[in-house]
């Protein structure tokens, strides 16, 4: 069986940190022990210095980061990472278990602060061509419960201080998104954990039978 | 008569610093008073980090800058200087002259690194739109003369350490995309300074007195 590129996304507290053990747990069950952990933005020096730049410049309040600029440096972050670290890892044979990719870009950026999708999606199409994750599990939470969790967890960066509004149009778009793409799978991350667990277990035993 | 973007382009050692100066002086003596000056890639504190950054990480030698990211990180650069200081200034009246924009992109990394021209083209379009310099002087010098005038001025920077063959290759380029523009004028840098001069001061006098 090939290698594969598996992304884990969600709204902030939706429990990608737990999801992607369970991930991590039942690839290996199935033989898989050769894996690659990516996240973003961020995952190689010139990522995380541009993650880095986009939450400092904002927090300081010296200028306001426009959108495409922010856009952009999520882009050059993002190609970055896959030329020098997804790509070479699928290449000899790694999976690559994600944290975030392209998904959060088009639900949050495009849903929520409403930049235009064609632009998105032109950037996409100019940047990575046709890479794409062969299976990305999407966990869906409300903002309500996702943002409890989040804070129950510690101090928010930025982009969680943001309005309830801007979370939901975050997980719309993300809901939008999932249900037009067959390699894209929603699991109801607000069930209790035990069930979570084994729809995500069920979901990458299934899914790996079926492209072995 | 509206405020304008003029813009100032050519190979290191060009002579861009000088024609700058000269482009003021006969614009002063238009009774052009109000004057805002950008360079690229830089001129926010965003876009001065992004510059750094690049240059920086290059350097260091512990990651190499994918095409992509750089061109990623000076589009980003560019849309952040164009909204938080080029447009602005030019709502309130202000002319604004520029060392460089998004020609020098073209240029080096179209011509002389010979990144694909279409995804050059369709990011310019997705990020600046219709936006773009009302005029451009473009300082045509062989690369020959160039170096030699950038070496005599001091250390090289990691773009000016490229090849002979790399800025002859966006040398051509530059020669392209002005003979394709009207509003690109091609000024020859190679002549004796006070030529030079006479050349700029005087298409700038007829240009403003085309556009009064």
């Amino acid at each position: 069986m090939g290698s594969k590129y598996i992304v884990i996304e969600g709204l902030e507290g939706a429990g990608k940190t737990s999801a992607r053990e369970w991930v991590v747990e039942t690839l290996r069950a199935q033989g898989i022990d050769n894996m690659v952990f990516t996240r973003e933005p961020g995952g190689t020096p010139l990522a995380e210095k541009l993650r880095a730049l986009t939450l400092d410049i904002n927090a300081t309040g010296d200028e306001i980061v426009t959108e495409k600029a922010e856009v952009l440096m999520f882009y050059a972050a993002r190609i970055q990472l896959v030329e020098t670290v997804i790509k070479p890892a699928l290449a000899r044979g790694a999976w690559v278990i994600g944290d975030r990719h392209d998904l959060s870009t088009q639900a949050y950026q495009g849903g929520g602060r409403g930049i235009d999708s064609r632009l998105l999606q032109t950037l996409r199409d100019a940047v990575l061509g046709d890479f794409a994750p062969d299976l990305t599990l999407y966990l869906d939470v409300t903002p309500e419960v996702g943002l409890a969790r989040a804070r129950a967890r510690g101090a928010l960066d930025r982009i969680e201080q943001e309005s309830l509004d801007f979370f939901n149009r975050t997980r719309e778009r993300y809901l939008e998104l999932a249900a037009a793409d067959p390699r894209i799978v929603k699991i109801d991350a607000t069930q209790p954990l035990a069930d979570v667990r084994r729809d995500i277990c069920e979901t990458i035993v299934r899914w790996v039978k079926e492209h072995r």
